[in-house]
């Protein structure tokens, strides 16, 4: 009888049928589903490393149920996805455009994006038969892996930087994950990179240099969220503001859009813009080797970092989107922007307002245009201190 | 043409064409649909402080749309609500119930459950041509408050003690409330009651000793939560767990299970129990007067005060629920406890699940129990501080 259970759990959670393998996002050779932490073999071996993404031999005829445009149609979950759009009228005529909407990932249960990811990152791991989860992260990855891994039974670590901000230490920790700190993105990678090709770790993110996307299992958990917006929108949204460090969710939002085309549902995708801290993606853009190193400082942890990868530059290929690069101060003038408006989100989440306006200012956004700004994660996640006790009320 | 479009906004906020005014929930006196901050003026006046809740003339005939059930059927919105119901089966098997699921709160704006009363409170505020809305809180309520002030274009003063955690500090005045600190939460109260009679404030909260629920137009906000669990459990729900101080909650999710009843959707709402950290309402319900004071030291500053109200009695009676009493060492457990199932919630919504135990081992929750615990709060909002070191990655 609990044999029974448990096969019937594990066909349920099979992957979709539509799945026919692995695309490389550069030289589109297709291999058969499976693991390749590098990414492509046949772009790592020629020394240029690019991603892979889920290849579907076709695509659902309907929107009623997003799952089935996924990976694992069903998976384990905390209920992460379907979050709100929230509609904000007084910024849109503040930075003069026609509507202006936050999609909000603060609100999936462990307040970002990277939800959407891990559900599907635990199943493939279980189906690998792993044991170990893990991560290279600063925080939302890291907090959010711990917790899917906890919800299905696997150990997670996570490979962090010794100054991790306290809340996210302990949103890591509380989930039961291990912690370990390296100095720099490159070390951290670099100490995953024995224990994958070992197979003790079954890795979540990135750890090779020149870098590659994160997991394609779970960055194809992403595309939902473009699937969700033009559920919410139709036709009607035409810019996409990402904050971007190595592009799994600006690539991922854009893929969805393609597919939503290619499905038949819509003939102009919204253009797809990505917002970064310091000059990187356009740098490579504007002709600059992908595979370089851009040295730069930021405050936004989040979307730090000083590479670039492929799957940038196909994002913004594919959906006419721009590069911008913001500047720190402005970006916590939005952050305090935002929350008078009623939404606190993370530092590097406010850099999509921030790119916004300067998309405008440069002429790449008009006025009639109607926004989708991607919060990406919550800003309780921030750690705040104070020397100065609150006023005494009189 | 502008004012033309303001008041098709105004006339698009209007009051639920069902609500026939406000009835106390001891006397049972109804009033006409108003402000009245200090609760049933009757039972003010007779010394003995009691809530008014907006009454219905009738309920809605059908679910599909859950917004027709509730006083305001279109309101200021951040995507508050539709919170995910997580299933846990490793923890019902563990606690010894059929099924068990956390109605995740958490997933709301701004963390918790008080988004619900915050939308409904601001718009009131409105309507009523207030300039500044006050909550007495030590975070959830204050932050919530703030925020949906900040969108509506409301001030906001937050009346806090000085111990204050710096993670509610900072998302209280980042949306730019005013905070203010007084000693104790019957301090807080005072603060509040001059500048609320001159009309200087409008409360969202409570304010008088003997204390009373918060403002019905929020409550009323908050038994969406029932309609909610409702809609996805259908009538397999037994029991539901709330973490309870002066009960708004409780009272809430009785209500609209008793609204269901009403309108003919089930028979035998669940039972809706109570989880306080120290005996109150325990002993309110033993006997003892409900408006005397109830001292008892606490971590779970959520669910903390020395305060019962009689709402919180009426809710109890009405779903045959019961009031249970937990440790602090044991909740710090059952916290980790949820983590290391994938979910993060703040000290006080781990209650429930110590709650759930001792329901069971009283007897009072059988083995074919499906439970559902409401998580009120994000555990993101907890500050820790740590004098270790993360480890070094060897």
């Amino acid at each position: 009888m609990t044999i029974l259970r448990l096969s019937m759990l594990r066909s349920s959670r099979a992957l979709n049928p539509l799945a026919l393998g692995l695309r490389c996002v550069r030289c589109g050779t297709v291999f058969a589903l499976g693991d390749y932490h590098e990414g492509c073999p046949v772009c790592h071996d020629r020394g240029v490393p690019a991603s892979l993404a889920i290849e579907y031999a076709e695509l659902p005829k309907s929107l009623d149920r997003l799952a089935d445009w996924q990976i694992y149609p069903d998976h384990p979950t905390l209920g992460e996805g379907d979050t709100p759009l929230v509609r904000m009228d007084g910024l849109a005529r503040e930075i003069g455009v026609q509507d202006l909407f936050v999609k909000n990932e603060a609100a999936n249960p462990t307040g970002s994006h990277k939800d959407r990811m891990s559900r599907f990152v635990v199943q493939r791991a279980l189906d690998a038969g792993a044991t170990t989860v893990a991560a290279a992260s600063s925080g939302n990855a890291g907090a959010s892996l711990a917790a899917y891994a906890a919800h299905v039974g696997l150990a997670c670590v996570v490979v962090t930087t010794p100054d991790m901000n306290p809340n996210w230490r302990r949103a890591i920790e509380v989930h039961g994950a291990t912690l370990m700190a390296a100095e720099t993105p490159e070390r951290r990678w670099q100490a995953m990179v024995g224990r994958v090709k070992t197979g003790q770790w079954y890795p979540a993110t990135n750890f090779i240099l020149p870098a590659v996307g994160s997991n394609p299992f779970g960055v194809d958990g992403l595309r939902s969220i473009a699937l969700e917006i033009f559920r919410d929108l139709g036709g009607r949204c035409t810019d996409i503001v990402v904050p971007t460090a190595r592009a799994d969710l600006l690539w991922a939002i854009a893929r969805g859009y393609c597919d939503l085309r290619r499905a038949g549902f819509l003939v102009d995708p919204p253009r797809v813009h990505a917002v970064e801290p310091f000059a990187r993606l356009s740098k490579a853009l504007a002709g600059e080797d992908y595979r370089g190193t851009f040295p730069g400082r930021t405050t936004l942890v989040s979307i730090g970092g000083s590479t670039v990868t492929y799957q940038a530059i196909d994002a913004i290929a594919s959906c006419g989107g721009k590069a911008v690069v913001t500047d720190d101060i402005e970006v916590r003038e939005d952050q305090d922007r935002l929350a008078r408006c009623g939404l606190y989100l993370e530092l590097s989440s406010a850099a999509a307002l921030t790119g916004a306006r300067k998309l405008i200012a440069e002429g790449a956004m008009s006025a009639d245009a109607v926004v989708v700004l991607v919060g990406t994660s919550s800003g309780l996640s921030e750690f705040h201190t104070y020397t100065e006790a609150i006023a005494t009320v009189t």
